[in-house]
């Protein structure tokens, strides 16, 4: 038998591929897509420059980014097939839940689609599925979040970028140029973050050689667990929790001393400063507002408390915290600040997708039985 | 910056996490479940019983046994809002996806039924959720596929065991003792195998805390995938390919030559026989007939060829070959060959995700950037 390698619990540290894709520096409080920092990049750039830049290695030039675009717009209007279902799957159970109703569309849209397994298609074919699933989730998830509400899904509009749609889907209302960008930052910033649990999933499903859609409904069912990260209306719902200024000190020490985790602050990465909060923090100022004042109090002063609680932890506020506030304040329902985020990762996971199909190795580790010995005779 | 660990590709051989549900020895052409042989199990346990040795940890008593069964009658049973967009799911695109077809459904019933995060949830609820999700999943796939056909859905049978209702839901007659025996051979024998990729799966979805559903979902991803193996139609193509014993060489040649694999044949495990290969064999010569001939004849000669054009390489039937054969002999249609697999395995997947939800380690590697070095400045 082939000698098995021990390694950290939850494979720590564990190098499982190569990627050019980025990479996040947890000690530089740095991160990157390609070669460019993705704060320069979320601070200068579009959402399609940035999905463009992921997917095909550089950031286009005026004539590709025109393209890029005339090809997106179609492939945000749903489906019939698709479209049909929607409202069955939006008043689904009591609670909405536009993660699961995401991942149910998407899963359909593979069938109606007939997605090919990555090992069976070319690149080209890969890459237009992954397109297609990019395009199409924020229509999906505003669709959802209308439907739910009683309210008839509107239809994208091609003469907005990929953030005003978005809010303009989502709320009805075509955003003010402020609201889009505050937007759009946030899109941007969050496209990609390393090899987090979502972005593995994916990774491991495209290396069966399984369709797109198959990838991106693991990732985002890990996306929803809460151990992931990555939900801004939590740390928005502490923010209620609290209350006021007076409040902030005992509402920590008592989450501390119940062992309940602070939402919003510490990330598995970071020994610094969160570079996505410090860009969400400046944008929030920017907006202005109680809400912003408040906010930046409470951020301050937890950071205080808990440096004081779990000295050496180095916990600071988290790229839910003030994304969650930036999204208030553009005008998002707390129902949609998860989906939002959804919206921009899944061109980090459909990035890695395509470039975990180009590698023909299967990810598959070993676990170690440590049960009682076999074979023990069945009774 | 914390050291990184380089592991061979693919994780191979890396050790991710320990199990006391089983493991395969794959030098010896042997698998268990618990302290059990599968092999041993599947000759003499109903599928129920090694359902309960999976998720309880010892097989049942008499009266355990009897709970369990009772347990299980009405959560196979179709929630409404579930059935009620079958039609639709099952109709959707112009090819039969039934795998495709199971995750559209469950990630519904998820929401249907407001399953809560793995994290949130009591080991009663988790395994509550577990029961739901493997008892349904068969109504759910029959269902499609009668749907698909034209043909109403049947209602589960209470009276009939796992794999005799199964029979019974896709075909519409009520199996023959022989027939039936067959299948729940066939299925206790692959609830389980060790590690693979949509087991694998499962549990780093399961590990971010995230529901039953959403690791399940993520699981029937990895295992479309072409790499993960377990198509048994794709090994019964292969046999109408041939059409007589006079073309197999030539067949295997031309294959061998062009660089396709000849589907199975070979496992990333065993270097013996496969275990579960011999059992079917078995089972296949007790069912009888020309088709079993065929198959024996064309298994002993692609094996000698195999044997030749790749020496050294270990290459016997692996589970594909004879399951096939005994699910054509048994009357279910070549569609449904996979998602009986599924049928199964969705116990293996399940009771994979109840043991990683005792652990609460999120499974979460890294990659090395490989690109251009950064920061280059945004132009």
């Amino acid at each position: 038998m082939s000698t098995t390698i021990n390694v950290p619990p939850g494979l720590r540290n564990v190098v499982v591929t190569e990627t050019t894709l980025g990479d996040v520096r947890g000690d530089e409080g740095f991160y990157h897509y390609r070669q460019y920092s993705a704060i320069d990049l979320a601070k200068s750039k579009t959402l399609e420059d940035v999905w463009f830049l992921m997917f095909d290695g550089h950031l286009p030039t005026a004539a590709e980014r025109d393209r890029f675009i005339a090809e997106l717009a179609p492939l945000r209007v749903l489906p019939e097939e698709v479209r049909a279902v929607l409202p069955a799957i939006a008043t689904a159970g009591p609670a909405f839940n536009p993660l699961a109703g995401l991942r149910t569309a998407l899963s359909l849209l593979a069938a109606v689609r007939t997605l090919p397994p990555l090992w069976d298609a070319d690149p080209a074919r890969r890459k237009a599925d992954a397109m297609l699933v990019c395009a199409v989730t924020p229509t999906i998830l505003a669709a959802l979040y209308r439907l739910r509400g009683g309210q008839q899904p509107l239809e994208p509009r091609a003469d907005l970028g990929a953030a005003a749609n978005w809010l303009y889907l989502v709320t009805g209302t075509e955003p003010s140029a402020v609201e889009a960008t505050a937007i759009e930052h946030y899109l941007v910033a969050t496209v990609d973050h390393g090899f987090n649990a979502s972005t593995f999933t994916a990774r491991v499903i495209a290396s069966t050689g399984a369709d797109v859609v198959a990838a991106v409904a693991g990732a985002i069912g890990a996306f929803s667990g809460p151990l992931h990260g990555g939900a801004p209306d939590r740390a928005l719902a502490s923010l209620d929790e609290i209350g006021s200024p007076d409040r902030i000190d005992s509402w920590v020490r008592e989450k501390v001393s119940a062992g309940d985790r602070i939402m919003g602050f510490g990330h598995a990465v970071y020994w610094t400063e969160d570079p996505r909060s410090l860009m969400l923090r400046d944008i929030a100022r920017g907006l202005g507002g109680d809400l912003v004042d408040f906010a930046t109090t409470v951020e301050q002063r937890i950071v205080d408390v808990l440096a004081e609680l779990k000295p050496g932890r180095n916990l600071y506020a988290n790229v839910e915290f003030y994304a969650g506030v930036v999204m208030e304040l553009c005008g998002l329902p707390r129902a949609m600040f998860t989906p939002t985020f959804a919206v921009s990762r899944v061109i980090g996971w459909s990035a890695n997708i395509l470039e975990q199909s180009m590698d023909s190795k299967i990810i598959r580790p070993i676990a170690t039985y440590v049960g009682p010995q076999p074979p023990v005779p069945v009774p």
